[in-house]
């Protein structure tokens, strides 16, 4: 099943996408969504993020090839860190690089996304949490993740979270290609095969410290090839068996 | 005015508090609050946390003494952090220590609460988006805040992030006294008079990065002695115009 967000007259609502048709969803992260009545056509709306989270945890150097690239040795534990909704954009809606960084880079990522609620979840419950899947762009100011220490402002500016362009239910996502495109070029691809902790250990080690929410959202990290975007760019993270998400990169 | 948050049978409400009356709250974090018609007594309800951020954005070393103590430099720009809102508990709420912890400690801070949207504020307009201020206790797992090397975990925890008991609006919060008590001992005692970065500026300096919603919460930082807290304990924050904070510790 592919969910969505799109934008209506009276505000942001969650639909089903079946083929072109969008149709109106009943239920919710927790209880899970059902396709309603169509309402729309796909060509007739704005996606919106699929995500509202309360709270989003990226795990760092979850790619061995990635952590090498920075010179990282692969943590011995899932490395955890946060980044605000504030930071939470869709499919197209454009990534702003701001005054305060010269170093704005990609990262393609596979999102989960939590469907009920998990607080001290052992892994061989973890899937019983999830609620499925969507691309994500966890973008970051390389510079200041740097200079800061903490890495919560590079990678918690406004715009730097694009997630989309829908959630997919029904996927194992053991080993999934996951591409990152810059103006068409392919500047990493990577297979979520090779990540150091799997999502089951990453919900129960995420969920032995902080209750995950419906709708919160876990960044499983990053493979390599993370590089510069700049504004002009167009950025595109693709998932395998999810879909595209494409944002365009302006200056502030 | 008082602003507090209480549970009733159909849920949690806001109420404003005069002497020992609690009136309706009519308004929000981002219009204001006013009071309207007397609903209850003080001593006929449960206080929650005042604040329900959308993110917690903390200051580390803003005390130049505490940054001392643990032999660390005062950072030459705000040194930020996020905590997750599922962290948040509200007065007389028990602090729970994890079992993955051997050292949690107090921190006693002045937490200021958003009430207009802020994004990319001045300084010298900062005031125009804060509604007002409350006690908060940033609890750390001291141990796992060197070996995670981020923050988020260590300062993350169900539970560590008390906040109470109301948010006061008038106060002028540059030179407050800002205590902590363990067992009625006085642990900590600054005057925010000594923070590195006064409110204006970190709301600039957040705000510069992310969009600060309703709600959210900042938590200002520390003063100089920090230490331990363990199970059977009652940890009070006190911040001088506003009120006490006061938690007991349990096992988990």
């Amino acid at each position: 099943m592919k969910i969505i967000r799109f934008q209506t007259a009276s505000g942001p609502e969650f639909g089903i996408l079946e083929g072109e048709t969008v149709y109106n969803a009943e239920g919710d992260y927790a209880s899970g969504f059902r396709a309603g009545e169509p309402v729309r056509e796909l060509s007739q709306i704005t996606l919106l993020s699929p995500c509202q989270p309360t709270k989003i945890i990226a795990i760092g150097r979850n790619y061995a090839a990635h952590a090498a690239e920075h010179g990282d040795e692969v943590p011995s534990q899932p490395l955890i860190f946060l980044e605000p909704p504030s930071a939470v954009i869709g499919p197209g809606e454009p990534i702003v690089c701001p005054p305060q960084s010269a170093q704005v880079e990609h990262e393609s990522e596979l999102a989960v996304v939590i469907g009920r609620r998990a607080q001290r979840i052992a892994a061989t419950d973890a899937w019983d949490h999830v609620l499925g899947y969507t691309c994500a762009n966890d973008v970051t100011a390389r510079d200041l993740q740097r200079s800061d220490g903490q890495w919560s402002r590079a990678k918690g500016f406004d715009t730097f979270a694009p997630m989309g362009p829908w959630i997919i239910t029904d996927l194992d996502p053991a080993n999934l290609t996951v591409t990152c495109r810059v103006n068409n070029q392919v500047k990493q691809q990577g297979s979520t095969s090779d990540m150091v902790f799997k999502i089951p250990q990453l919900i129960e080690y995420i969920s032995a410290a902080m209750t995950l929410e419906p709708g919160d959202v876990i960044l499983t990290g990053t493979p390599e090839g993370v590089g510069l975007i700049r504004p002009g760019d167009q950025v595109e993270v693709e998932v395998e068996g999810i879909g595209v998400l494409s944002n365009p990169v302006v200056a502030a």
